[in-house]
């Protein structure tokens, strides 16, 4: 493989799709965000694609290795298609891989967004270094990947990894999926954000109703981190309670699983030290003595253009 | 490989070890049953176990192909060592496989109870034409055993499939492995047999009174199953919430594996249709939608000397 090949990691959101260049080292070299035109159905959101691939590689082709694309929604690796995306009205099943193979001479990679997290820590990240471990991404879903001997676990019709409706309470809240107790019914951002607020309404003194101006429609994972970091009792509770209940269901996995070393990435683990501690040494009460002493517990290591970056490694992964 | 060789499967438990002679359709030729000697010690057990073997095959063993051991406690299927099994003094770590394979002069395969049921299953019997499935054994324990691409899925260290110890309820209550709401904490016999004998002191009604003759130390999965089939509407209860409560683990560990055969082997198996067709419908609810219309749900087909043809099963599982 020549050293001057660059991969096209494209990371598609319902908004904006983020488009880079990016070296062997997870480097990004150029950069740029255009609109998804996501309303206007399929058509116009490769359109955008393809146009944002021609500007980033100012039409040299010929030092493009591939093109990986991150995307939402049922994917289906081998086939390269994408159906029913949150947030893209009209889609149905797409042949996203194909249509946007048949515009540019090179591989086309079109993974799920949590398992291009993995393969992104895999490649360039935490993960590097390690044969197996288990990836979770904490954002407005709780997205899961599973990494077993350097390789993406995929299942039998490439769906797996869904921590995120692991149930850790069959009793617990109804999950947008249907089921109750899910992991992502606890945590996910916007049932984590919507609960806040309703403690909050009890919680006059803490400093989060400051920071917030008092518009609860400002309140976010963020604020939460910083009102902790400021030493606002209520809102370390937060963080220690998704740590507590992260821990719950990763010990769960750990014990089906065998795998011991977790790495977290996503909005929510900003919530930094506290929340990791807190996730440690809830899997180690919780898993079965013979893994006790092997957890390990990480930060992701791509940050920000984790998505642009982890969909460039599904060139390097394949390669 | 000769048609005329056999294996040797043992089925080592706490008060007796099973040995039997095994052709490669998985029928037993001869069995044996003898004391386990446990409280002796491990020297004891071995000692045992050589007897038995010699028994079963009438010091032949030109036509004996390899022994395959399936052992309680935390097994490393590489090293053949037997950890601390439950109902076995004074055991710690014991080179198992390497003592058997001194006196014999063949392979020998040593692997943790619920692995070798799952193996069971692929070679002989309701997973062998399938590429994927998950075992669980409803016992004392809620064993599990992952197949994935036909081989048994060990994880790490080995310890991979422990189903029973996934947590549905993380403020249930406290199992023996010292968490909280494991699935074996509510469906494991004895802890679902305790919970019965107590619901059954507000239930004179119920034909399991009768059928225990009022001696509740009599009360078994078995009895509970006959109670249902002559009507009983509590027996037939209980039977329905240990369906639903196993399915919703099912529903997690599908979301994770992307597996949607399971197979279900031991005694509260036993509880029959009415548990199949509840754990079947619970799975269904709570699964992702992609993996909805794709659980299957079997009983396993080893039944009556399961653990010694599992075990035997090891030999020609790694021929």
């Amino acid at each position: 493989m020549s050293k001057k090949k660059y991969a096209v990691g494209i990371d598609l959101g319902g908004t904006s799709i983020k488009i880079g260049l990016v070296d062997l080292k997870g480097k990004i070299i150029k950069k740029v965000s255009i609109d998804s035109c996501a309303s206007k159905g399929p058509d116009a959101v490769i359109e955008q694609i393809v146009k944002g691939i021609r500007l980033i590689t100012n039409k040299k082709y010929d030092k493009i290795l591939g093109i990986g694309i991150g995307a939402p929604g049922a994917v289906k690796f081998k086939r390269g298609t994408v159906e029913n995306p949150p947030n893209f009205p009209n889609w149905g099943k797409v042949h996203l891989g194909k249509a946007i193979k048949e515009k540019f001479d090179c591989n086309v990679y079109v993974e799920n967004d949590a398992n291009t997290a993995a393969i992104g820590e895999l490649i360039y990240g935490a993960g590097n270094e390690l044969e197996n471990f288990i990836m979770i991404t904490l954002g407005t879903g709780v997205g899961g990947g599973i990494i077993i001997n350097k390789k993406i676990y995929r299942g039998e019709t490439g769906g797996a990894g869904e921590i995120g409706h692991v149930t850790i309470d069959y009793d617990g809240p109804q999950c947008k999926c249907g089921s109750f107790g899910c992991i992502e019914s606890f945590i996910g951002n916007n049932y984590l954000i919507g609960r806040v607020k309703k403690q909050l309404q009890e919680k006059r003194d803490s400093q989060l109703n400051k920071l917030t101006s008092n518009d609860l429609n400002l309140l976010s994972p963020q604020l939460i981190h910083q009102a902790a970091q400021d030493g606002d009792d209520f809102a370390k509770s937060i963080i220690v309670d998704c740590g507590l209940k992260l821990g719950y269901v990763l010990a769960s996995i750990v014990n089906v699983l065998d795998i011991s070393t977790i790495i977290i990435g996503g909005g929510v683990a900003g919530f930094g030290q506290l929340l990791f501690d807190t996730v440690k040494l809830s899997i180690k009460e919780r898993v079965i003595k013979p893994f006790k002493d092997q957890i390990v517990v990480k930060p992701a290591k791509l940050k920000n253009n984790a998505g642009v970056k982890g969909a460039s490694a599904l060139v390097f992964y394949k390669s």
